[in-house]
């Protein structure tokens, strides 16, 4: 292995100017948006197209060197962070939206177009692409993808995986996968770009994707609402399906703490209630027709009979985003906040109530100082249950967080729920795998592993 | 290899009554039901639950015996028809529901349910499983996801795999993955469903799902629309879609050719429209609000405008049912007039007007005798795009079924479609494939394969 030479080799593939060295240029990619994972990558090399990918990662292959593909570096598990030596491969130039066939609901991405580049390209088209996170000005479509991203509207389309028609992947031998259907159905042998989608790039290089695209909706219903318990919410959730069915598009849940937390480090947000109520929803239902007198409807039974405590429906687009504005600032509010132990569990929705307050209690029992912070997606049965504590010391206090999480982790597991919803396994949770998952899982997992990267060099260290 | 001993343990394992080896006995097994395929299995196996599947899967691995699974064998491609020589492995005695979670929109129904059952198991909990279609009442769950099936309302739903949450399989070595979760979100690892689904049995045997449910629409509006030419019926589903959103369920393509089949074979059902258009529309909308005034209006827009040329709105259920009898005939009316060359593609749905100009006159070049029976589903590409001929030998000829198909084929391959979209590849297609995949694409499904599958005892000879 002579790095140098291969040094030499990725700057005749890529241009002098796209293989970074320098500590302080190659700093920002080193470490992840929390700042909880650092690494110097032997180089940081930005290719512009699939071909030059591909030259990069057989270079990569010839010299046994591992590459660790990143996109808008937003992740939250440590997945697209280097842990040291490898060829940090950035995918950030090859951000072209490649073509949009609206008659088809459908457009191709590379992989380093932002997500909200993407959502820009559908609706110029007069077409919607509705995956939808915080972090959407930053992140890519190749990470949405790679990390099978969750987001707000999961409910009504569902998750990446979901959205994506076809792939272009780079495998770990160099050679390219051109698999950028436009289908909604191809049974022509094995799905390999199921393999791929949700992999966090230990299985090859997506470097463009085929999207589903939606209507637009035509109109769009946003609503605050109040209510006692987690039950009542789930039962609410219920109701609407049941009166509007698939037209609900969001249906996110804040805990009164996540909301006061927004409210402390962004005072200048208005809180649209007047009570406090233990929980509130982001409610927003859409579609072709008006939906306002069905959803008042809904929510008016719902007040009568107790399951929502106070309800304020957007009056304009402006009210709307105001409301959207105070869910999508918890992330930084929690950041700014100090450090807090992130969980992304998923539970089915009728365990919902009882994984709360089983969590609850059992935290309180071991942490009577702990405070619980959290938030989710009621309809996808996901919660960020994240947990701060008043002395900023207890959330970097190793041994701590592995008893919390594991409390958290091990309710979640035993209600059926997973310990990593949406944001992946990354490094953060490589280790805890291995408590949730059966050997014979595992095995399967490594074997598929085996089988497409026997060499072990697509971003070793995460996932597995 | 000593078979009498095989069937010895297979006896063992199941209970002597449920191990098959009498020829009359066999017989239903050991074809299609177009006929199409025969094979005389070793015996045919009936377990009735994933411990017996597990105990019979390892009894054959350790014999060498090959293993085909069976579900409702209503596929289309032969992929549940033994060759000769293996253990049929028949799912049908596993046909429970094992449980719903209607707060959870979900079910866990093992392999050997039909389709029609696991649709009553949702109804009876005021809740809807989407996936329909025309043999739903003897097709089984298990093998719809193995094939990926498709059917009437994905469009609005999606394909099987987009309706499975969870699995349970038996390894080709006998042991049980216990993948049965009841998650819409759940990003731990490589996402080890996504792989058996669509394998048409070739890597492990599906014997219980996890599936999502839906909120039961409580407003349906059916229609039937005739229309000049494809490139207005696609038009007119892009008008729909921009008026009602996704509330499209269902929109399915009839030519008049295939209506006329049906008309001839079931002179009882009535005919919808006083005219002949060249293609009829068969439209559902379905959702939690009434959309007749909205569908009407993009419906009598579409008049004026000139893409709908007659129109018929149902009034009553029975109305709608009548309508759709005429569409779930058409399988059955075209088996009646005698056999035909059928075709699954799928183009992108910008393209499925140039796919019927094209093949269309490529085939009346080589065939002027040639009569085209097309029927589909517009909202996702798809085609049954059939060739019938006056003289029944044609349909029979070897090499001219080869010719034709090749046509057809090709033209899809060149738009950027499939050649089966939906009722999989089984051994009808296996051949073709390697025409239409690449080699690199082939050598990744085969990598799989040998992964998982090392001994190659999976259902040989089908898929790959």
């Amino acid at each position: 292995m002579n790095h140098g030479n291969l040094l030499t080799h990725l700057a005749e593939a890529v241009g002098p100017g796209q293989v970074l060295t320098g500590a302080d240029e190659m700093a920002p990619f080193g470490t992840d948006w929390r700042g909880r994972y650092r690494g110097t990558p032997l180089c940081v090399v930005r290719p512009a197209t699939t071909a030059e990918v591909a030259r990069v990662v057989q270079l990569c292959a010839a010299f046994g060197t591992p590459v660790v593909p990143q996109g808008g570096n937003t992740g939250l598990c440590g997945g697209a962070t280097p842990r040291g030596g490898e060829v940090l491969l950035s995918l950030a130039r090859l951000n072209h939206v490649r073509s949009v066939d609206a008659a088809n609901y459908s457009l191709v991405a590379e992989a380093g177009c932002t997500l909200m580049r993407v959502q820009q390209a559908a609706t110029d088209a007069g077409r919607l692409f509705p995956l939808s996170l915080a972090a959407e000005g930053t992140a890519t479509i190749g990470g949405n993808l790679a990390t099978n991203a969750g987001g707000l509207q999961v409910l009504r389309y569902g998750n990446a995986r979901e959205l994506a028609l076809g792939l272009e992947v780079v495998l770990p031998d160099g050679q390219v996968w051109h698999g950028l259907r436009a289908l909604r159905k191809d049974n022509t042998g094995y799905d390999l770009k199921q393999v791929f989608i949700g992999a966090e790039g230990t299985l090859g290089i997506i470097t463009a994707a085929s999207l589903r695209l939606f209507a637009q909706p035509r109109h769009v219903l946003t609503a605050w609402l109040g209510a006692d318990s987690i039950a009542d919410v789930v039962a609410l959730l219920g109701c609407l399906r049941d009166g509007v069915g698939e037209l609900v598009t969001a249906f996110e849940l804040i805990g009164d703490a996540a909301l006061s937390v927004v409210a402390q480090q962004f005072p200048d947000l208005q809180l649209p209630l007047r009570g406090k109520p233990a929980w509130h929803v982001l409610l927003e239902c859409s579609g072709g027709m008006p939906m306002q007198d069905v959803v008042s409807g809904v929510v008016a039974s719902a007040i009568e009979s107790g399951l929502v405590t106070d309800a304020v429906l957007a009056t304009s687009l402006a009210q709307a985003e105001a409301l959207w504005q105070l869910r999508e600032h918890i992330p930084e509010a929690q950041k700014r906040r100090g450090f807090s132990i992130k969980h992304d569990i998923a539970v089915p929705i009728s365990r919902l109530a009882e994984f709360v307050a089983r969590a609850d209690a059992a935290l309180l029992r071991q942490f009577p100082q702990v405070e619980v912070v959290c938030f989710g997606h009621v309809g996808d049965g996901n919660l960020h249950y994240n947990l701060a504590f008043a002395d900023p010391a207890c959330a970097t206090d190793a041994d701590l967080v592995a008893r919390a999480t594991n409390i958290v982790h091990d309710i979640a597991g035993e209600l059926g729920g997973t310990i990593s919803a949406e944001h992946g396994i990354g490094q953060l949770k490589r280790e805890m795998l291995t408590r949730y998952k059966s050997p014979l899982e595992l095995s399967l997992m490594r074997a598929l592993k085996q089988s497409i990267d026997p060499q072990g060099l697509m971003n070793p260290g995460k996932l597995l």
